[in-house]
């Protein structure tokens, strides 16, 4: 799995400047004043400033995690097409540490590490039946059945491939949910990654969000 | 696949007292001038007041439908977890008819139907690749492997169910996209059998959108 | 000023049976078990099951209030037209009690009630600005001037009327910010009307909106 | 009235590659081929790879304006508010080859130019409006009463600012509507300024659009 940033347009002054225009007022640079500001409209959950700063991703994760991500509305998706392109054999096999076994009840589950033993079988399993079923995937295409219709044999833990343009404030909405302790571990991780990557674009509107909850704003 | 209409708000009249309100007025029923003024609003492009129609549905897709039925934006969704709920060994399998072989380049990819000796290898091959990967689904649940890693092994053609709220305006776009003689097949089947569905309830808007090229409004 | 519910589709039996298509079940009235999902979506903020309930309201507020609540972006609006309507001469006058004096700076401000005197002495002066104002708008008009022009004298607090198509999740986010103590009296006022008209619809999902901190969900 | 660009992500290299995705493919620059696929998209209504392109524009215009402009909802928003800014005393006034004299009935309106007599009365009628409208608010306001307040006497021809996010697929929608023939005169002026602005960032994407037909994606 890989996350990478591709573009942004704006930053912590852009937010600044966008609520400033309530006050009819820009600046040109930073100042402890628009810290105490982006402060402010955090704790207070004006949002819309958070709008005006914009992100462009490429994300590379298994279809199992991009069907989580692609359930945020707000933001813009091109992804690779099972219709158009054939698929390369890439799949997910977690590392050891990340094979775990679920107890509880829906709403309440827990998740333990695996035994190394559970861990090492469970990759043997994965990777077999993912070897399998892509076999019988490219068959078809050789026997000239359409891309769209031998897809379906193809397992979620197959790699894709997606742009994803969204703006920092329903961002700050994706990190609060994907980052949380009860996520999906495989999304937790590229969310992280992505906190990580605009963290050094937005320093200010990063560290007060994670002041104020990490809820959405 | 199946998709059935659980409810919804407004119809015809929904649709005229929201464009009415522009003028000030609103009807009790609707009447030969509301048809015309559908008609214009649809020959127009006035699309909010169709927003005003709200439908709810049930959709039994495989997930490789559901993927693209999901990437509708303006809507809502609620489907059946995989992270939570132990998957049933329920796959799609294509009518012989409904094998197609693919020929042409991107962007101009033409669809032909498979020969039947091509359909029954094509029906048989999904099935037994199917099997295999539910099987191994459940050697890992048995081992303990929690469902949300478990499952990705399992098939883009394994069905799922989800609930759809959408309104007119945004149903119409979708429609237009999706009955189109280029959608997939398995998401036309299933569009075509939602517009059956809806053009019970607004008859005159579905008649009217119908008659202005089917486009979005 | 006022609001009316005109439709809605779906109660609390729409949340619970959208979220338990999570679980791969429905129930066909509510039950004690319904009353703790639903307690436990608002805890954790599980969102889309409450966008399954859809509300439609006539609103008949001033220009300055219609202005607010229409940055309100996930929903459907259709408003009578200043372009195409001669309007009529209703407009906002606050109640002795609702008129405030400001104090304090941006951000920070406090209202107070204003004195009985200032009170009238506001309302006398509104009363005759607004009047001058449609007598300009009529004398405009008369001359031949397009309403979409003679508009841009009408004032602020100039009654419009609107219909008003929302789902309960983006409903509560409205209801969270515009009954807020901070929020503007009129449109305070309004939003508060509005809450009494749901809360009657989905008894349950309000109580636990309400028991969960009134924020967005 | 006037609009100005002040920054945007992204450019006709972005549409195409967030296109090529779809193929697994990206490009560094645009050629030849990226000429037709851009065509392609605009022709077949492939919007999603123009949301990839995001513009903020600041826009200084009439409140009668701005309600319009707000009512595109695939967009952000961050606007001088009435009531914590102290508005200044500027308002629109037609030229007088922009005042104009509407015949017809609703839905088949004409506009027609007044005579230099008439838009001359028209201009001296809307002043004086304007300036009694802004003494009664300077009055309010140095009574004591609540910004908030006294902002209903204030006319929807005061001008108002805001700052605007939107991306391409959503801006082209924006300038289908509002450059059209049918939309108001004012709308039509800063949307035409916004159409210059933009055609220099992304020429061949506006060229394409243009050619097609200026509907929306």
């Amino acid at each position: 799995m890989s996350v990478s940033l591709l573009d942004h347009m704006g930053d912590d002054l852009a937010i600044v400047n966008a609520a400033r225009v309530s006050y009819g007022k820009t600046h040109d640079h930073v100042d402890e004043s628009d810290r105490g500001l982006i402060g402010y409209l955090a704790r207070y959950k004006h949002g819309t400033p958070f709008e005006m700063v914009v992100f462009k991703f490429r994300v590379h994760v298994p279809i199992s995690v991009a069907r989580e991500w692609q359930r945020h509305r707000i933001g813009s998706f091109n992804e690779i097409s099972t219709r158009y392109v054939e698929m390369l054999p890439e799949f997910y096999i977690p590392e050891p540490e990340a094979v775990r076994v679920q107890t509880g009840k829906p709403g309440h589950y827990t998740m333990e590490p695996a035994t190394r033993a559970l861990a090492e079988q469970c990759k043997g399993q994965m990777l077999a039946a993912y070897e399998r079923s892509y076999e019988t995937y490219k068959a078809l295409l050789i026997a000239g059945v359409a891309k769209e219709l031998a897809r379906n044999v193809l397992p979620l833990g197959m790699y894709t491939e997606f742009i994803w343009s969204v703006n920092l404030r329903a961002l700050f909405n994706f990190l609060s949910l994907r980052t949380a302790d009860n996520a999906l571990y495989e999304i937790r991780v590229e969310a992280k990654a992505v906190e990580e990557l605009i963290s050094s674009v937005v320093p200010i509107a990063h560290t007060a969000w994670n002041t104020c909850g990490r809820t959405a704003l």
